[in-house]
């Protein structure tokens, strides 16, 4: 199997997707986040997945773009209830136009990505959406649970890994599920590929976490510190905050809501060498290998002769940026 | 048939639907507006539609709560880009909590709406949901296109009927249409259905124009004149700006952005004035009436005995008021 050949397959489809011209106000919103452009990694999980089972994975294209529209429908909203600015180095969309465009194209996005799945053969209809929308629905609570959790006071890790595992994880369970079920196979491979999914994208994220902090600046292509600069409660912050001493607990306090570029610097190198001192990045790493070790098992599980399996695992590891 | 009864059926489904608990920011939203009550209509006609075909509507009802919670959720968007403060004289979402949590609440609904289809025949389900999400896209098209004609300076008698049609009336023929599939009604009867329902749906939002100004005001329930208070491009207004002189045009503009309720009930006398010598009254209801008999043509069209359609006719006239 090819990658490259699977990654142009779906900019082909995505490229050929018509989301409707009046009025325009309503519909170029959609093609304009959609020309951001990004991995396109979930639709090339559903072809994955789908490619494990059956050569031809022509019947999976359209659904697999449907998972792409409703993941840059997430994003539209989010980054009106996030007050973002930018998306991919570009205006968001309610900065460019404004919110109510925002939530108007944003809500007929969900309308389109239902509609890309409305192609799917009538025995698995049924099924396929109701996954699909019981996946939807996790995404916005996993939303909702971000949002919450930034006016709280105290939350826990595993709170957090509840969190992301809704909001960002169980869509790319859903798509390497998705392709799985469209080419029939055996509800079990279903669902262990939909749980290897949902633990390399916990992994994935915790990994965002800590490059936020310990990646390489050129590479990671961020300001390294951000989370830190904003206060966000990431996984590093959230364990620092349960195993910190009274010192170390003012030195974080201390720093909160003190988000002036200004002051960025002095700010991420106070809180890192907490971090340091606590040993947040070794417990992060070991927490990722946790999930990804899981998430290998998960695939393991799954019934179909290991050579079948070799694009989607190196696919995975090329994701968490490991050799093995 | 006894729409009282079926109404119940509406009330009890409704009554009985889960949207999810965790986390209730997500959730709580869902169960107030849809506490806010209302006439129910939409679910009633797929009622309706259905038992011209068989006695038993037991499958209809969870695609018809499926339709009502649709509307509901549009309601609950529309009140964020309106900035409306209230709704069946309660708080809205945005207003009760905030624009963050009626966005993503609203994105839930329109998951739980899809869901509420998924239990359709699995011969009819692509069928169903193809004309569920054109109907959907289509009231965002009116929405959006009501927002683009508050900021335009001109807007034709056609442009607007196309705007209601999008926003109010494709919905109801959607309802129809439903509910006739469902039972296996003949498409050519499933799809005179839907015209009857569109078009009835623009004879009455034509009738909600023309009630704002010549409405009883102990019946409408509303206060008279809100339209013309509030500048808002009704059929009435758009009408008197084709047709009137250029004294009578200055009446209107120079009233225009005077939306003080000081002012109120001259503005509503001075206008309403130019509306009478104009005729505005008589050639609206002569529209309305055309759009309601063009509507019952399509109800003649239907091909079951006439004592099937009874409740259906009798319920449209009741709509609008009148006997026959």
């Amino acid at each position: 199997m090819d990658i490259t050949q699977l990654s142009n397959q779906v900019h082909q489809t995505l490229n050929a997707l018509r989301y409707g011209e009046n009025p325009a106000e309503l519909y170029e919103p959609i093609r304009y986040i959609m020309s951001l452009g990004g991995k396109r990694i979930r639709p090339l999980l559903v072809l994955l997945a789908a490619k494990m089972y059956n050569e031809d994975v022509e019947n999976a294209l359209l659904p697999a773009a449907g998972v792409e529209v409703f993941h840059n429908f997430t994003l539209m909203h989010d980054d009106i209830m996030d007050k973002a600015p930018l998306r991919r180095g570009q205006q968001t969309v309610h900065e460019k136009w404004n919110a109510n465009t925002a939530i108007l194209s944003g809500d007929v996005m969900l309308v389109r990505a239902y509609e890309l799945f409305l192609g799917v053969a009538p025995d698995k209809l049924g099924k396929v959406l109701t996954l699909f929308s019981k996946t939807a629905a996790e995404v916005c609570e996993g939303q909702q649970l971000d949002m919450n959790f930034e006016l709280r006071e105290q939350v826990s890790k595993e709170e957090y890994i509840q969190m992301i595992t809704l909001k960002t994880a169980v869509l790319l369970g859903f798509a390497l599920e998705l392709g799985a079920i469209l080419q029939g196979a055996p509800d079990t491979d279903a669902e262990s590929l939909k749980l290897f999914g949902d633990n390399v994208g916990i992994a994935f994220q915790l990994r965002d976490d800590l490059l936020d902090v310990y990646g390489d600046k050129d590479k990671f292509g961020k300001q390294v510190g951000g989370d830190i600069l904003s206060d966000k409660k990431t996984y590093l912050m959230l364990t620092a905050l349960e195993q910190a001493n009274p010192e170390q607990l003012q030195i974080i306090i201390g720093w909160r809501d003190k988000t002036d570029l200004g002051i960025a610097e002095d700010k991420v190198r106070a809180i890192t060498a907490v971090y340091d001192q606590l040993n947040i990045r070794q417990q992060t790493e070991q927490q990722i290998d946790l999930y990804f070790q899981q998430a290998l098992q998960y695939l393991d599980a799954v019934q179909v002769p290991d050579e079948r399996k070799a694009t989607i695992r190196s696919l995975a590891l090329q994701l968490m940026e490991r050799d093995s």
